[in-house]
């Protein structure tokens, strides 16, 4: 089906798509945008995750895998001009294609079974950069689930979408609960809930990370409230061995996320390997 | 001594300064822009770093602490008009006191001495948030130094300097250098160049990091170039657990100078410890 290009962004259909930038259409709407060939492939990926998608016509022809893959879906596919497109997309180089996405987090329950090992919870984490960058290291890090809880950004957010780098598409998201109701969630589902602060006692070398667990990650400026200490099981720091007051959010908790998975796997590899010698 | 408030962004010393928001003439006046009470008091405390300060009436009276450590070491400090530190500074919500500083790079010999244990070197690294959170994690690891090299951003960039939050006057950084030169300088110093790529055979687990090491991270978007890899004494990749194709460089850097730093260190306890036993 050959569809008239798209030039006018007051246009019913650029329009509805436009919107979702602010959150309150997202909401209404339950659905936002995913831009860049990257997020794309991820989102069709999903199935009846893509509503539709918008490219211009340089951007059908470089990415027609990708047309092709929307065409297999039932995802149609609209022309639209470089004007349109720029008005759709919010980054410097738009990438000439975006997809309208339906929200894919899941109920927290849902998000986080028991029997999940590692588990990120952002708690009022502002930044979408970092929020976004949270959820792709934890996807690359084996995580089970990334909850956002309190007052974090929503995930939904442009920025966070495209830090996450296709990650929002690949593991279960909780969104919107009350910080302490995630923690009694995972804790629930047999995790142990690690904050990771400056104020811990306990540095991530000396903590006990075998077990299945829950990072909490707070905010960029004032970290994690006493309150939220007091319902974590144990309170970690990331040792400064420079002169570096604190880390930048988003890499304290890959250095936190990787430390888990490295020594759970150690742990399961030691469980293991007597059966496999004897096998 | 009470100097008159610059309310004008023309007048002649306000106009020095904020020039230095622009690359030519901050290497023409070896001179730059650091914005913010935390890179200013990290500012004044390196000898002869400082060359000026500018400030609001409410920043001088919210830190006098800035103010009498610039008077001790005798740093002009200017009253200046909120609309002219709006033009000094970058930050959406500045914070109103900015230091004109001078370069604080060293050369590349200097930077990396013989008995260094641990370097960052940044091969065409162009994201200066990027560059600036791996100068600031380098720095919380304990790193010796760091060093831009090849096409990399500028670490006197205005967004490279905040991001390093005051690590740009904690430790050594060279700049300027290219590539090959700056691997030639750190393996002379005695270091193990380790290139941190998604094309390494072996992972960070596997990887021997008990040695003295440098870590070589590339660019963004296309990592480290073949020619790159070659010059490297082992090209080590941060294991992929999850479905993420990658991770963001600054978190990648922050995974493999942490496991550097955990692994020296549990390899010096070893050694030491027999001694303390004895003793």
């Amino acid at each position: 089906m050959v569809m008239a290009e798209i030039t006018n962004i007051r246009s019913p259909r650029a329009k509805a798509a436009r919107r979702l930038v602010k959150r309150a259409f997202r909401d209404r709407d339950r659905a936002f945008l995913a831009e860049g060939p990257q997020a794309v492939r991820e989102a069709l990926a999903v199935e009846g995750a893509t509503v539709e998608l918008f490219a211009t016509t340089e951007a059908r022809t470089r990415h027609a895998d990708i047309v092709g893959a929307a065409a297999a879906a039932g995802v149609p596919v609209h022309r639209a001009s470089g004007e349109v497109m720029a008005e759709l997309t919010q980054t410097v180089t738009p990438q000439g294609i975006v997809a309208v996405c339906r929200f894919v987090h899941v109920p927290l329950a849902e998000a986080v079974p028991s029997g999940a090992r590692l588990v990120a919870v952002l708690a009022h984490v502002r930044d979408p950069g970092n929020a976004g960058t949270v959820l792709r290291t934890a996807d690359a890090a084996g995580a089970d689930a990334v909850v956002f809880s309190g007052a974090s950004v929503d995930p939904y957010n442009g920025k966070c979408v495209r830090a996450s780098a296709g990650s929002l598409f690949h593991l279960p998201v909780a969104t919107g609960a009350p910080v302490a109701e995630a923690v009694r969630q995972v804790r629930e589902a047999g995790l142990r809930v690690l904050a990771a602060d400056g104020a811990g006692t306990r540095t991530l070398d000396d903590a006990d990370l075998s077990r299945p667990t829950a990072w909490v990650f707070g905010n960029e400026a004032w970290g994690l409230p006493a309150e939220l200490l007091d319902l974590a099981d144990e309170v970690v720091r990331v040792p400064i061995y420079g002169r570096a007051e604190s880390l930048n959010l988003a890499t304290a908790a890959g250095v936190c996320l990787y430390a888990s998975a490295r020594v759970q796997r150690q742990t399961l590899h030691a469980v293991e390997e007597p059966t496999t010698r004897r096998g």
